[in-house]
């Protein structure tokens, strides 16, 4: 049985290295060697569902998921995007940004379902520096810095 | 292997029985009996990503998914939700609203992985026509039916 999380980590820690934040969420990087791209929008105050948020609200927060997909797609060229909200472990809203390949470890399988194959490892290296400035561009021009 | 889908079964067919639908998207009941309430979001154009579709044509889309979210709640009380947006076997925007509980087969992961237990059956159970009217009266209160 997994532990479902107590105290919430992500009210104790940024959950991860930060791409971008702002007062209201923040884009942190998630080391998977088989998913480089994969990221995560977390939200900053403690919340359980997308419908405990304001409308104006959950669409700040979409507009954060949106432009970490733009981002990725245009960084790391998957062939499609995966979005998830589960918070089952960690009931605290975060949003799963996952680039996805047809030779990758999982595909076409959620990446938490059965491994298909080892995966490929020849993806695209982008640093931290590229990733952040691409976001940060990215969210600029979008005037999403609420 | 699991085969990719083609010609897209989300063009040819409904892909369930409808909730409630409007010319953009449409809400279908997916009948899982270990997940009452467990609806998708089908955009009805062939659409690939979120990011491709306009900023208006997201957030109506997601408004859409965040009705059902509420409806799910309201009328199957499960303990959190679960939103996903894959297409890796069928590469059309839909979006997957899942209702989940403590002691259901696979708490604390996604639905997509490993089997935990049984699961538990005794859920409320919720009619297509009482289901689809509070769709129906969450999404006019809203003026969500473009």
């Amino acid at each position: 049985m997994i532990k479902v999380s107590d105290p919430c980590e992500l009210c104790a820690t940024p959950g991860g290295e930060i791409l971008w934040e702002s007062p209201t969420c923040r884009v942190i990087r998630v080391d998977d060697p088989n998913y480089p791209g994969f990221c995560r929008v977390i939200w900053n105050a403690h919340t359980r569902e997308m419908t405990d948020l304001e409308p104006a609200q959950q669409q700040h927060l979409m507009s954060v998921v949106f432009a970490a997909e733009t981002v990725v797609r245009r960084l790391f060229a998957p062939d499609k995007i995966n979005l998830a909200s589960f918070g089952n472990m960690v009931p605290h809203l975060h949003w799963h940004v996952i680039p996805r390949w047809p030779d990758d470890k999982h595909f076409p399988e959620p990446i938490w379902g059965a491994t298909q194959r080892q995966g490929s490892f020849s993806r695209r290296v982008v640093s931290h520096r590229e990733w952040a400035a691409a976001l940060n561009e990215t969210l600029n021009m979008t005037e999403h810095q609420n």
